[in-house]
């Protein structure tokens, strides 16, 4: 059991371009603050970093505005390219609100990935271009996977990867660093509940070891944009096949919603 | 801004007896790791631990189920006294539910002091007793704020302390920890987001400080109870006067519900 953790946010991360390759970026900035990854350590890397290299933002001038899209802006104020792009991203609209003091309107979308969150995490901020949108990778956990294995190699190191989002919640205010990839870090971590008095588990815990990780990088990322990766160590994890999905909670199963 | 943040689970915390003074215990604690708190660092530590020490434990044996209670316990396959419990902790019950595949029902409540749950935070793991039910601490703020006062005082350090409990959440499976009583520590953090084309703020980044600080303690503590208080170190905040309250989204503003 680790009884220390240590995070260490990756200094003179630059910006990202199009193209650029992540491993040996990020290979540079370890180095020059004299960091090696070593086994177990855990890379949590924020994805509009991985959405910038590959090229995930949409001008949005490319963009013509279904009757769907037109009507919600209408509704909410908000760009209709804008609202078409989320639209594109989304397996449906779980909610969408505009509150009289909000100059623009929010919708709650399920990302086709299936995580919920404001906008189908369609960003706008912070990658320096105007009128365009920012939209996730098309496959977190091959970007994750990827940069894993490059990482992994240049330093010959059992590691693990992250990829997080900043999600608001429900009942809480505020916002929260959230796993939406994943590298051979478990979505969750079992442990052994209570037994009825018939010796059957009645309740189990489950950490949900990877929203921890993307919620301590928090602490240490701040929203200038050049802190976007954070070295975890010290960790008590064993390596897995995971996926970001396996996080989601299947709607039959969840009695918060 | 810091680089660098490090989490200490406290080595050898007891288990915590009714009446027990917990800054004498956790000074201890931090005496025999060689650690003494310094300007800055934050102490979180698990609701279970304040609960045990303030007596908050109810033995089921004294408690009469109202017929509403008996209600919910027969649908739901609950004890209806600990179903008691959970009511009268709780302002409403937001919803109940018995699953198949569950043994036992549960009930989503928003307890008291405002926070929604699972069974208003009552808890029957981990305390060592027999048909009783831990319910939170009255006052989670002022425990918070007379364990800080007085590790304040030995330690002749500014520090903050969180108190926390772990909650599952919508959409998302596992479990968090998030903060239920602050004492100095900020709920949130705000800054400033994107302008709008006539420079008024679009977007507003409002981390939650506190449930980041809460949620990374999972990291390092452990479900078989001896590691419920860490140290955290390295922390860019400073402190403010804050309730756990303030890190409850009001109704009317909550899209997510």
């Amino acid at each position: 059991m680790s009884l220390s953790v240590t995070l260490t946010a990756l200094p003179g991360v630059p910006d990202i371009q199009d193209g650029d390759n992540l491993s040996a970026i990020f290979a540079d900035c370890l180095s020059k603050a004299d960091l090696a990854l070593r086994d177990g350590d855990i890379l949590c890397v924020a994805q509009k970093v991985f959405s910038k290299a590959e090229g995930c933002i949409i001008p949005l001038a490319s963009v013509t505005p279904s009757p769907e899209a037109l009507r919600y802006g209408e509704e909410l104020n908000k760009d209709p390219r804008k609202v078409e792009v989320v639209l594109r991203e989304s397996a449906r609209v779980v909610r969408s609100f505009k509150r009289p003091d909000q100059n623009e309107g929010t919708m709650i979308c399920e990302h086709r990935l299936g995580f919920i969150s404001a906008n189908a995490a369609v960003d706008q901020s912070n990658f320096g271009e105007e009128d365009a949108a920012m939209v996730l990778p098309k496959d977190p956990d091959a970007s994750c996977a990827r940069l894993r294995r490059d990482l992994a190699e240049r330093f010959d190191a059992r590691i693990g990867v992250v990829m997080t989002d900043t999600f608001g919640r429900p009942w809480r205010l505020g916002q929260v660093n959230v796993a939406i990839g994943l590298s051979k870090v478990p979505a969750t971590i079992r442990e052994q509940g209570n037994l009825d008095a018939w010796g059957r588990p009645l309740e189990v815990t489950e950490p949900a070891f990877a929203d921890e990780i993307a919620a301590a990088t928090g602490l240490v990322v701040r929203k200038n944009g050049r802190t976007p990766a954070v070295l975890l160590r010290g960790l008590d994890w064993q390596p897995t096949d995971s996926r970001g999905a396996d996080i989601l909670r299947k709607k039959q199963e969840d009695m918060f919603r």
